[in-house]
This record gives structure tokens, C-alpha cells and sequence, in this order.
């Protein structure tokens, strides 16, 4: 789904259907939570108090089955092992295994041929003292466990040591993906594989590959060349690129699934085959975003015999039971305009273009079986006439989860979990799959199974794809993974940074990235006002940054809001400081960290001011640090208003309620992370008046 | 070369030759220095004042002559831009082009089609304020005056803007290397392209690529498989990446020259092929380092129709026309012992193993000529009766690299410029190709050619190489390619931020790999004081590494002495401090600043410790941070004596002088970077008595 400005209101509405979320109690539920690190989650968990220590003896062994698969698998886990610890860690067989520091891989068997989602998951995990045993059914399994078992590493003073646990685990949901757009901005295979790296680490398990679009037709095809010759402006994945990846994939686990867009989304198909479209060309490439007016043309049996074509080709390339074919947002002026569409459409009875959506479904779903697959679509393809056997993607929301479902479709639900809306992780995090409010029956409810991120690119290009993703998507993964019960977002948000640190181990560039672009844009060394600055903003989401400032593919995204992460840590510790000190306005301690973190703030004005001087682009953030800086008195003020127990006088009341709806306007693309705390302590100040 | 323990010590005493090279008066020069942060120094500049402004219309436009290389360079330069403003910055004709805000790239021809010695890199850059021009006579000189022109942007509160200039450059040397040895450990693809890609923003123009040594052959064979199969463990470059990189290079403007060391240093080689040894096999594989004990058999015409059909082959790879054989360290015992080359040399009148490798590599350069190559070898194999038209790569020392040039052989230099010693920055650029002490005739010094960075990688992986690389091999870029004038060590470092930026915006990791590094190590964010202690500290030099603790291929390079690295910028800021306390002990400010800093010192050696209890690798840093922490409380107490100007007890002088001599000893791998700085203020303190 793209997120242009047209299709921004509708979509304001339809996110309030999600805000339930929010109101969901957070801490203190059922399941007994681990004082470990564990992200995600595993579905039971005990015996936690002891240590298995590492040292140079450690080994990993096999029992009775292995395969290339799992040695790899191995081979990449003692490394990491490795670099973490300074020893090196080498394989061994089982007859040479040393009586303690072991982990004893018992695999049964390779698993599906071609990755399915009846794929068995599941491990168990049993660390001792002396000796771990992984017990899996299948290498995808072991590699699930052994995620598992790298996040047990700990340390003290003596050494690196395993926790010891007894592990129980199994997905509860069997579709956990990743959606790639990579349309708007194409990333280079090396990105493609460092994320397959970070998702195997949160097991997720389907990478969702949004190959053609709008904006570029990104895989070679030999069939029919112009594709990706006209359709992209020369980025584009070979197909022995593809193979490779979904190999990349397969070794961690991962099916791929490729998604065609159409008969929408698909003005990159029509730039070298105009016959395709239901209206004359000619098309042309752009770098513009938006969706396209001319859709791909249902009525002719040529475009049947180009997709079939195409498909055959493409379907050696992935071997997934699945294809998605898109469907959605198919605005049909141009069905409306096409002569030959309608007379086609009066012939054949169909009342309007939904009709003709749904026969074009029909048509397709017919080609994919004939190759062996299964149709996956958006919202819009659901129809009670379609067939059962189509996996439904929602990213329209919880009722149009729940309407498929009730149909019968197995579904997946995106609608919460796109990051391009830069929420707050603990929102994504709370967003259930199986929504409460759409009261489905178990059976119902058994269509659902799972989720994906979307990572929809108009704003993420090469460099900062990683600081859109993660660690985000670690939270939403154990979303996926994790039973439902688990939804204690403080004990989320206490885990994230040691998955992150796994994540970054696996190649994820989050952390790094973000501070080369901030040197970059600063044009020197990152200074601390920087630094501070950037905990305390947070970019705008894809909708409202399209309304301030539009950008293109070419746009370069180097702009302070492409730099800043949503739910800045910083931003959650400041929350927890104003909570500390609405609770107990008398603690000294806890009043003076907060007095000194405000008045910190008012330097920020005056230095990102004087850094702008230097470094132009940051003037995108002089309005916003200005605001801080004004925040920073306001919250200092409304302190000592609290600290006395005295009642503000009217004119302050005004003057700050002026000044927070000045702060809530996004400047430069830029918006307040700490704006809602803030309010609350002038709230507070107002005797709880907002 | 290698760096073992057993040479270390012949080493230091060669070493000494160079130290004049540090007391060469640094500043005032005859060249007019610029104000600007060019790296390296133009040749002449001037016309500095002016500003040309750069907004969305900048574009480069190209006369009558361009070709892809040019067209790709200006891809990227514009990239580069762009990826600093944020403008969208295209390639526009000359025909277009707007009234101002242009870079003209007038260009006479491509240059050479292999790249040489003679291609021209001259250019000339005249940026007005209006309209940039840059003349150059070859594609090669344009990517040249590319860079420069890159570091001419600037900005202000108004935008970014070209500084004026009149710029006519050209280098000093056109031998301008950098040696990397991927046999110690094995670089992937993608860091050698960085690596290019890098070498290129400081005008580097040799790849040296240290393909096979001991400890790996690092290249697939096709002629001979067992090569690449036997002697790697599976980490070489196909053909086709070779043929890959050797085509990035040249975009680049980087010629790249192969080196197969040999007959020493070819333990590799021998697994594989026996029969080429000088003693009978087996031989093995061996993660160890060391220099092999058994050489090539020169003997054996076997062995020549061997080497005549490797080269066939690699020579149909690397298009240069240097060929390097190595030819360093034969240590020879291998041909004492073998009765078959004892009764080759008997029977030849060889005297002495010397005369054999001269027969070996007289042997070698007829090979060579065959294939249309000129040989290239390490000091060793310099002898009078050698044909002149080889070239000396010196390692040795000056008075090695004068005895060639004496004797008529072109030379490049390299013994100063190896970065596994961890120098100062300033004391390898100081160190000049032609040095002044061997007092060379015009002609003689006309025979050396250049110099060349050495990357040897005993302790540089994968991760750590580029914190290695930069930004000290930009200072010595600087010394092969700006005039010999050009050696004010201040202005070097005070240019060297700029450079080291550029080389991050290349692509380059420094900064970021070893934060990775940081946090992977700490187990979690980089506290400040761990990035306090890595800016005080430095890693040992590989000798004394290796006499502390042993390492192999297999050792995972992640301890703290893997990711110090050597002249640290907090190292220098700390000396100047020292410095400017010293000159004026009444200066307030000055002395309050210092006396922090040492202060600070004074919580380094417990948080070390505190973190070390829950990230054991740093327990290799507690014993250096409790030095810090006791060289803190001595400078504070050496501060007091000298502002009272008192004279301290013999007592207090005695037990400083014990710290001070303990602190010299290195400690888990680590030296104290300002060590120098306190015995100088204790000095001070005991009156100027050390």
C-alpha cells in the first residue's frame, strides 16, 4: 500500500479503529515473566537461577542428523559466539564433546522441501549446568532454538555464562513477515541480505517482497525485458540475484514471497508494454509518487497469456506456495474511460468495477494454479464469491480482518504494523493480530495466521532502511511469535536494547548509520546538543511529511526528519521522569534529575541555531529546538507550581496552552517526542486541568 | 613483509634510521598553506576568498570529450553532493546549462587504456564565483581534480557554497599505493571495493594486492585448482571477481598490481603442488603465523614451467604492467638441506643462497617479459647484476631503498608507511620517499617513484580494517602526492576531521565499525567513560602484540587492543593542553580545563572495572585504566608543584618516576597514549629533571 497524500484523510479515519491498542492494560498478566532478555518471548520458560559457563572448551554438537542447512547455521552462531566472548570456538563431533560447556543440536529431520507455513517451528530447549540439549523437528526449528540460545549468553566477573532454562517454544502464529517495498527506493541485494540476517535473529519467517509498483518494475525479467529495462531506471534484482537471496533466505529459515502489484500499482508494467493497459499510452518512467490512473486491462485474454507467461518464468525463481498479487487500491477511472472495458463489462453483466476486480481475481487465481499457487491479495480482492483457497492481506484494518475471516479466507493482518507511520512501538507492539473488539469464534479466529511489517518506502532509501526497521520489528516479531499474553510493553521496551545490540551483532546498521548521517549533515563530529536533540524529536509520519514537504525517488533523504527515529529512548526515559515526579513531587532526587534534564533543554534552541549556521540542513531542526528550549522553561515552571502546591495564575495557563499548540505543529519535519509529557506536567501544574 | 616476533627485533634497530623523519622542523614552509581542508595539498592554490553559492540548479556539465568512466565519476560526485544538501542534484548538457553554479569538466581524452606509470593526473581547478572549470588531459586527472573539488564545498548560515580557488595540481610521486595483504586474513569483496573507493577521495592510485603467503592463496586458479582448494580455506576471489574489481579500480583511477610472493612466503602454494618445494611434503594448511621454512625449488625447470603457465593465466586477470614476485625473507635452510639444490649450485658456481635467488629471479623477469610484465620485488632481491628494468619495493629501510636507487632501479618506498607499527600519524607522513640522509643525486632520487601504504593483516579483520586504513592513510596520501614542502604536521591534523568525514561519506567504517565494536564488547551502550578511555589509549604494534599474547588467523580480533586505535585525536587535544599549561602555568582557564581532564582520569580505572564485571573482555583495559587513574592523580600533583613553582620531595619525584616506568609497560594489549604528555609535566615539575 503506498500512503500518498490523496489517500491520508481516509486513512486517518480508518487508523482509529486501531487506537484500542493504546487502552489496553499494559504489565501484569498471566504469563510468568522471565527476568532474562528473551525477544521474542518463548512460550514457556522456567528453571532460570543457574549457569552454564563458556569458555574456549565450548562446543557445538549434532546428534544422529544434520545437514548443510544446520552446519551453516552453526558455524554462523559459534562465530558470533565468538566475537562476543574473544574465544575461539570451533565445531566438534559428538564423540569428542568436552563434559561441560555443550550444546547438543537433536534434529530430526531437514524439514519441508520448499518452506511452508506447516512448517514445524517448534524446539525445546533444555540448558544445564554442564549441558544444553536443542530438540527440534525440523532445522528450522534448531535455527529458531539456537536464536534462543544466543540470547541466554550473559556475564559477571568470572566469565561468559549461559543461563540455564527449560525452554518450550513454539510460534503461535505460523505467517510472521516482513514486507519490503522496494519500488520507491530499490536497495542493493547486500541491505536485502543483512535484513534476512536481523529478521532470522527475531524469527520472523516470511520475507514479503513488493517487487513491481508505481515506481519501478525491480526484477529482470527474460521473457519480456522491457520490464525491468523501461519499467526501472536500471535498479533492478537479476535473477541470479533473486535465486541467491531466496537461498539467503531458505539457509535462515525464511520463505520469500513475491509480490506483483496489479491491475493497480502497476504503471511500471505498462511503460514497455502499453497493450497491457486498459487505456492508450504511452507511459513513461517517474520518479514521482503516487498511484497510477490506468489500470492493467481485464477484458483482454492477451493479458492473460502475458501474465501466464510471466508467471511461468517467475515461478522458477520462487519456489513459495504463495504469490501475492496485490489488488489493491484500484481506483478504475481509467476501466471507466476504456470503451472496450465497458462494453466488455455490459456483455458480461458486471455492475461495476468491483465485479470486474473480482473476475480479473478469478482469471488469476485460475493462471496461479495452473503453477502451482496460491493467491494472496489485499482487502479489496475479498469477494464471497472468491475462493477459499486466497490468503487475504489487511491492511485496511481489524473489520476487514475480521470480514475475511468470518468469509472463511485465511488472512494475515499488515494494517497495524506499517513503520512508515513512526509510532510508538509500544502501540505496534500492543496491536493483536486477532483483534478483541471484532469478536471472531476460535474458528474464526483460526483463519488468522499471523502478521506482517510493512516497510513501505517513499521515505526509506539504502541509508536509513535499518533505523526504520529495527528495533522496532523485533517488538512487532514477538508479537507474532509469542503468546497472546505476552503484552507487558515496559518489560518490552527493558528488553529492547539487548536485542537491538543482537540485531547490530547481525549486521544491522541502526545505530551506525544514523550516526554517520548525523556527522554527515552536522559536517563534523556529533556533539552532545545533537545527540540530545535527536532522543527528544521524532519524524513525521509518511502522510503529514508528504503534506509539509513533498519528495520524489530522487529526493536525497538526508534531512534531519529522514535521520530521527520514532520513540526515542530518551523520549520514554523523560516520560518516566515526569511520572516519578508527579508521583512523589517531594523526592529531591528524582525533582533535581528532572530540573536538570529541562533546563538542558534550553540550550538546545540556541545550539542546533548555531550548528545551522555551519550545516544547513539543519535548519529543519532550528524551530523545533527553539520549542524545546521553550518547553524547557514551561516544564521547569510548571515544576515549581507543583513543588509549591500553588495554583498558577490564568495568564500562565494561557500563555503555555499557546505555546504547546505551537509545539504540536510539526516543523521541518520534524515533531516533539516528549510534547504528551510535558503536557501532562502543566496539566498537573493546573491542578489536573488540561 | 610479515611482522613476526623473530624479525621484530632487527626491525626496531632498522627502525631507528627513520626516526630523523620526527625531528624535521613541522610548520612555517615555503609553501603557502590555505586555510581550506584540502588532503592532499594541491601543488599550488590560490584565489581563495571568494564563494561560488550551490543550489538545486549546480550542475556538471562536460565538453566535447567524455566517456563512462567521466560519466560514472560524475554520477557519483553528485550523489555525494546531493547526499550533503539535499538538493537533487542531475547531469545536465552543456547546453543547458544555467548561468551559474557549474562545474565544467574539460577533458582532452580518456588517457591510457591500461593505466600506467605515465598517465597523466594532472588538472587544473578554477572555481569562480559563478562557474567552475577543470581542465585535465585524461579521465584520470578529472576523477583527480573531482575529489578536490569536493573538498572545496563549504557552507554557511545563508547555504553551501564552493570556496574560490585557482587550483594547478598534479602529483609528487606517481607511485601512490596502498598494500593489502589479504592471505593473514581475507577481505570480502565489498571491503576491498570501500577500500577502493576510499583510496580514491585521497588520490591513491595502486592496489597492491597481496594475493598468496604463507598462510593463504587467496585466488581461484583454473590451470591449478589445488591452488585456491588446498591452500585457503575456502576464502578466495573467483576469477570473476577479480576481473570485477579490477574494473572497479579502474574507474577509479587505481591501477592494481598483483603480488605472488615467492620462492619464500609460499607455503600455500606447496600444499596443493609439492613438487614445487624444496624438500618433500606433505604440507598443510596452517592458521599460524610465521614465515615458511620451506621455499620454491629454483632448481627444478619444472618449477618455471609451472610459474609459465600460472602467469598465462593470472596475467589475462590483471592488466597492469607491474608484476610483483615478492622475493623478501628467503630464509634459505630448505636449500642448505636439499642435496638437489646443493648440486644445482655446486654445479652452477652459486656461491651462496643469494646467488640462487638471483638465478631464480633472473629466471623470473625473462617469464614476465614473456607475458608482457615488469617485475616488481621487495629490497631482497636487488643485486648488481639484475636487469634495471625491475622495480624495488623497499621495506627495509632508506639506505636499502638509496642502494637501489644508486644502482639505477626505479623504487618505491614502503617501510615507514606500515600501519601494523601504530604510529603516530604525524611521524609516517613526516617520513619522506626521498629521504634526505642517503643524499641522492637528482637522478637517483628520480628513480623512486613513490610509496605505498602497508596493510598487513595478522590483526586486521574483517571488521577492524577500516579503523586501521583511516584516517592515518590519508596524511600519507598526502605525502606521495603533495610537494615535498608540504609537511607541517599541525595543519595535517587540524585538516585531518575534513578528510576523515569524506572518507566516511565514501563508504569508509571507521567511525562506525568500531562503536559496533564498542558496544558489542560492552555488552550495551558506549558509556562515556569507555569513550573517554579509547581516546587515551592506543593498541600495541604487531611485534610487541605478538611477544604479549599469540594469535592466529582463528583469533577472534575483538578485545579492547583490536579496537583502540593508535594516535587517538583526545590523545592530541590532551598533549596540547599540556602544552599550553606548560607555556603559561598562571592561565586560568588553561589550567582548569587540565586539571578536569586529569581529574576525569581518576574515574576511569573503577568504572573499567565495574564494566569488566559484566563484559569480561574488557578486562584487558582494568590495569591500563587504574595507570590512568594514577597518572591523573600525578599530573594533578605535578600541576601543584609547578603552579606554586615549588620543588617537589625527592620522595614524590621517585615514586612518580616508578608509575611512570610501570605505566610504560603495556597491559592487555593497550598502550597509555599520554603517556609522553605527563613524563613531560612531571619533568616540568622536577625543574625540567626527567
Amino acid at each position: 500500500m503506498c500512503f500518498p497524500i490523496q489517500c491520508a484523510r481516509a486513512w486517518s479515519s480508518l487508523w482509529l479503529l486501531f487506537t484500542f491498542a493504546t487502552i489496553f492494560p499494559a504489565g501484569g498478566n498471566a504469563q510468568a515473566t522471565s527476568s532474562l532478555s528473551l525477544m521474542p518471548q518463548p512460550a514457556s520458560i522456567s528453571d532460570q537461577a543457574g549457569q552454564m559457563p563458556l569458555d574456549a572448551n565450548f562446543r557445538i554438537t549434532t546428534g544422529h542428523f544434520s545437514d548443510d542447512r544446520l552446519e551453516h547455521a552453526i558455524d554462523r552462531a559459534l562465530q558470533r559466539l565468538s566475537d562476543r566472548t574473544g574465544y575461539i570456538l570451533l565445531r566438534a563431533k559428538a564423540s569428542d564433546a568436552p563434559p561441560h560447556g555443550e550444546l547438543w543440536l537433536d534434529v530430526a529431520a531437514a524439514g519441508m522441501p520448499v518452506q511452508g507455513t506447516q512448517e514445524d517451528e517448534s524446539y525445546t530447549l533444555d540448558v544445564g549446568p554442564q549441558r544444553a540439549v536443542l530438540h527440534a523437528a525440523t532445522v528450522v526449528g534448531a535455527l529458531r532454538g539456537l536464536e534462543t540460545f544466543l540470547q541466554l549468553l550473559d556475564a559477571d566477573g568470572k566469565g561468559f555464562y549461559f543461563h540455564t532454562a527449560r525452554i518450550n517454544d513454539h510460534p503461535r502464529f505460523v505467517w510472521r513477515g516482513l514486507l519490503l517495498d522496494v519500488s520507491r527506493h530499490w536497495q542493493p541485494v547486500a541491505n536485502i541480505k543483512r535484513l534476512l540476517d536481523t529478521m532470522a535473529v527475531v524469527k520472523l519467517n516470511v520475507f514479503h517482497w513488493h517487487l513491481s509498483d508505481y515506481q519501478g518494475f525491480r526484477i529482470e525479467s527474460r521473457q519480456f525485458p522491457r520490464l525491468h529495462e523501461l519499467g526501472s531506471d536500471g535498479l533492478y534484482y537479476t535473477q541470479a540475484e533473486v535465486r541467491d537471496i531466496v537461498a539467503y533466505a531458505r539457509e535462515r529459515g525464511i520463505r520469500v514471497v513475491p509480490e506483483f502489484d496489479m491491475p493497480s500499482h502497476a504503471h511500471s508494467w505498462l511503460i514497455g508494454y502499453p497493450e497491457l493497459a486498459s487505456l492508450p499510452g504511452p507511459f513513461t518512467f517517474t520518479h514521482q509518487f503516487g498511484i497510477d490512473s490506468v489500470n492493467l486491462d481485464p477484458t483482454q485474454e492477451s493479458t492473460y497469456r502475458f501474465l501466464d507467461t510471466f508467471l511461468g518464468e517467475m515461478t522458477s525463481l520462487f519456489p513459495d506456495r504463495y504469490w501475492h498479487i496485490g489488488g489493491d487500491e484500484v481506483e478504475g477511472s481509467s476501466w471507466d474511460k476504456s470503451p472496450r472495458v465497458q462494453a466488455f463489462m455490459k456483455q458480461n453483466g458486471m455492475k461495476d468495477n468491483g465485479a470486474l476486480q473480482a473476475y480479473f481475481n478469478q482469471r488469476l487465481v485460475e493462471l496461479l494454479e495452473k503453477h502451482g499457487r496460491r493467491m494472496v491479495g489485499w482487502d479489496e480482492i475479498v469477494r464471497p464469491d472468491l475462493r477459499r483457497d486466497v490468503l487475504v492481506q489487511s491492511w485496511l484494518g481489524p473489520q476487514s480482518l475480521a470480514t475475511a475471516a468470518k468469509l472463511g479466507f485465511d488472512s494475515v493482518l499488515s494494517g497495524p504494523y506499517y513503520l512508515d507511520k513512526m509510532e510508538r512501538i509500544s502501540k505496534q507492539y500492543l496491536a493483536d493480530p486477532v483483534p478483541d473488539e471484532t469478536h471472531l469464534t476460535a474458528a474464526e479466529a483460526a483463519h488468522i495466521l499471523g502478521g506482517e511489517v510493512c516497510v513501505w518506502t517513499e521515505l526509506v532509501a539504502q541509508e536509513n532502511l535499518d533505523t526504520r526497521v529495527w528495533p522496532a520489528s523485533a517488538a512487532i516479531a514477538e508479537r507474532f511469535w509469542s503468546p497472546r499474553e505476552v503484552r507487558d510493553s515496559d518489560d518490552m521496551y527493558r528488553r529492547l536494547p539487548a536485542i537491538s545490540l543482537a540485531l547490530e551483532e547481525a549486521g544491522s546498521q541502526h545505530h551506525t548509520a544514523m550516526d554517520a548521517m548525523l556527522r554527515r549533515t552536522g559536517r563534523g563530529e556529533i556533539s552532545p546538543e545533537v545527540r540530545q536533540f535527536f532522543g527528544l524529536i521524532e519524524p513525521l509520519r509518511l502522510g503529514a511529511r508528504e503534506e509539509a514537504r513533498q519528495a520524489s525517488q530522487l529526493t536525497p533523504l538526508v534531512a534531519p526528519g529522514d535521520i530521527a527515529i520514532p520513540d526515542p529512548p530518551a523520549a520514554r526515559n523523560f516520560s518516566r521522569q515526569i511520572h516519578e515526579f508527579l508521583a512523589d513531587p517531594g523526592h529531591a532526587a528524582h525533582r533535581d534529575e528532572l530540573t536538570a534534564e529541562l533546563r538542558s533543554w534550553q540550550k538546545l534552541g540556541p545550539a542546533i541555531h548555531s550548528l545551522a549556521q555551519r550545516a544547513p540542513l539543519f535548519q529543519d531542526g532550528e524551530e523545533t529546538a527553539a520549542s524545546l528550549s521553550a518547553l524547557g522553561k514551561t516544564g521547569e515552571e510548571a515544576m515549581a507550581w507543583i513543588s509549591r502546591a500553588a495554583t498558577p495564575p490564568p495568564e500562565w495557563s494561557r500563555q503555555q496552552a499557546a505555546l504547546l499548540a505551537h509545539a504540536q505543529i510539526p516543523q521541518g519535519l520534524l515533531r516533539i517526542a516528549v510534547l504528551d509529557a510535558i503536557q501532562e506536567l502543566v496539566k498537573a501544574a493546573n491542578g489536573g486541568n488540561p
